[in-house]
């Protein structure tokens, strides 16, 4: 077979995140990952270092899959890149991402000018849904909803198979719903968002409260009184200790959780709605207060149609998704 | 022209209501309502006695419209109805309407038997929504967000010129969007929905509340002093008099309205927000502080692409989206 005309058989994906950018390679038809690699993002030494970071890590991967199956770079299809937004889809730029300060920055055609292949660019919470929905937690089903619980909170849509985007790519952003109208000032200019209740900081700052009013609880042992080393992860552990002060914590998280996707359900009606991150690794803990919260809330013929699940992608769900979104751009299916 | 063959030049629409009944025909392009008729529901007399009236006011207005172009009841296409929900489009089913009193009712088939026609039916806040999007506000957008402030407050959606029903035929229900997750409790169950701080009856319970409480102003002598007699309509009456309390009211709502509209505009990121309903006669003391709150909440570039409008259609934009619907089911298209 000639260079250029081999059979596309793998997508990469890359997840560009403000600590990490993970790689990886994914079948056409969807599968595995392959070649799955991490490398921190080091965002501090630049743009043309982190850049350059990643045209070498897609190198690597591809390298490590194709020569492994008796092939050559010719089966790779091309690159999906999913990146923090907002961003400009139509001419792959990255508008500005306060974590990697960036701004203007023509993404998705510097990687494509490096790796002489097709790029495409996605925002990464998108990305992070579409991977859920293509191999993951969604597979099968129409519509769905994620959401990412990490630093922030990271929201995707997926109507009819696809991203939705809406009219200036900011579709999705679920973590800057205002539960509380009133509520607490959120980095985005607005208050009450979810994101101030239910992220990662967000909980541990909950749990640091209650403990500075003289709660007990392990959580003051975990770190040895430290209580600005607590974490959500913190949290999470001493509620699988059996933590009564840390499973209240959990469970106001579920609550404030279950008022947003409660308005989500009923005002997006979806098949599912896929919970990943971290704190998902509280399990049942997590969820079986959050739907008590959600089946309060929501419309009944809402909420019977709608599964809140956890995400089955942990760590790779981006990756998938950016190579959903390639695959979606240039098949016109997944 | 033999019967059943005439050239199609109207639907005809139906807008169900718990108060009255609105019939209209439409132009199949598009157009000014013709023939429009309203009677008062009635709905205590029975689900019969409200089907009778609906196929009598569907007779009169074809035999009015078509009779003075010289034609006859074979230039209409069809009827589209809007009906109070949750609904079963798919089997034409009301499933459950309180304001009625309907349950598992079969309306779009009853219909279509009494009158000899093809009927649909949608719900009627999305035929509202639809009918803003086909010759009102929203002309020539594809994604656009409807409100209309009543008893309640009804939501629809319209992605890329198509009503957006979800998995269940709910979506939409942007009324029941939590804007205060320890708030008010809501008729549907759950706590702090939009509805309880911006439908009618919640800004006359916020004026009536502040006047009890000894807020000085108008309203007390536009009603003699019989402050139950408030409402939303006296609250406006009141600001177009220049009362500095029934402003604060106005400001309220649209400080709370504004807080809900961030949020849809950061999650579905439409192009527009229509807004209908008695209230929106406030004009610009409602529509000044509501497109300041959101810009105070909004992500920037959402935003920015998102008009939020007053509705075109007072009074007609349930029959014109009704209309619509059944255009879009027995046409394809719009």
């Amino acid at each position: 077979m000639t260079p250029g005309t081999a059979e596309k058989r793998w997508i990469v994906g890359v997840d560009l995140g403000g600590t990490n950018i993970v790689v990886g390679l994914i079948p056409i038809e969807g599968g595995e990952v392959m070649g799955l690699r991490t490398h921190p993002t080091d965002a501090t030494r630049g743009a043309k270092f982190v850049v350059d970071r990643m045209v070498a890590m897609v190198e690597e991967a591809i390298e490590s899959v194709t020569s492994g199956h008796g092939t050559t770079r010719d089966a790779v299809a091309g690159v999906g890149i999913g990146s923090p937004g907002p961003l400009d889809r139509k001419t792959g730029t990255v508008i500005n991402t306060p974590n990697l300060g960036w701004r203007n920055f023509p993404l998705r055609d510097l990687m494509a000018n490096a790796l002489h292949l097709p790029c495409t660019l996605d925002n990464d919470a998108n990305c992070a849904t579409y991977g859920e929905w293509w191999t993951g937690a969604g597979r099968g089903t129409q519509t769905l909803v994620g959401l990412t619980l990490g630093t922030g909170i990271g929201g995707g849509i997926v109507l009819n198979g696809e991203i939705y985007h809406g009219c200036s790519d900011v579709a999705g952003e679920i973590g800057h719903m205002t539960i509380d109208s009133n509520g607490r000032r959120c980095k985005c200019g607005n208050y009450g968002c979810l994101e101030q209740y239910a992220s990662g900081p967000a909980i541990a700052t909950r749990a640091i409260e209650g403990l500075e009013a003289g709660a007990p609880s392990l959580l003051v042992d975990m770190v040895d009184g430290r209580l600005d080393d607590i974490t959500a992860a913190t949290v999470y552990e001493a509620v699988v200790e059996g933590d009564p002060y840390a499973n209240e914590v959990m469970k106001d998280t579920a609550k404030f959780l279950g008022a947003g996707i409660a308005s989500i359900i009923n005002i997006l009606n979806p098949e599912m709605v896929v919970i990943a991150g971290g704190v998902t690794r509280a399990g049942e803990h997590l969820f079986e207060p959050l739907r008590a919260e959600v089946r309060r809330r929501a419309f009944r013929s809402a909420q019977e149609c709608c599964r809140i699940v956890s995400g089955q992608l942990p760590g790779t769900a981006g990756v998938v998704g950016a190579a959903a979104v390639f695959k979606k751009e240039n098949y016109g299916h997944v």
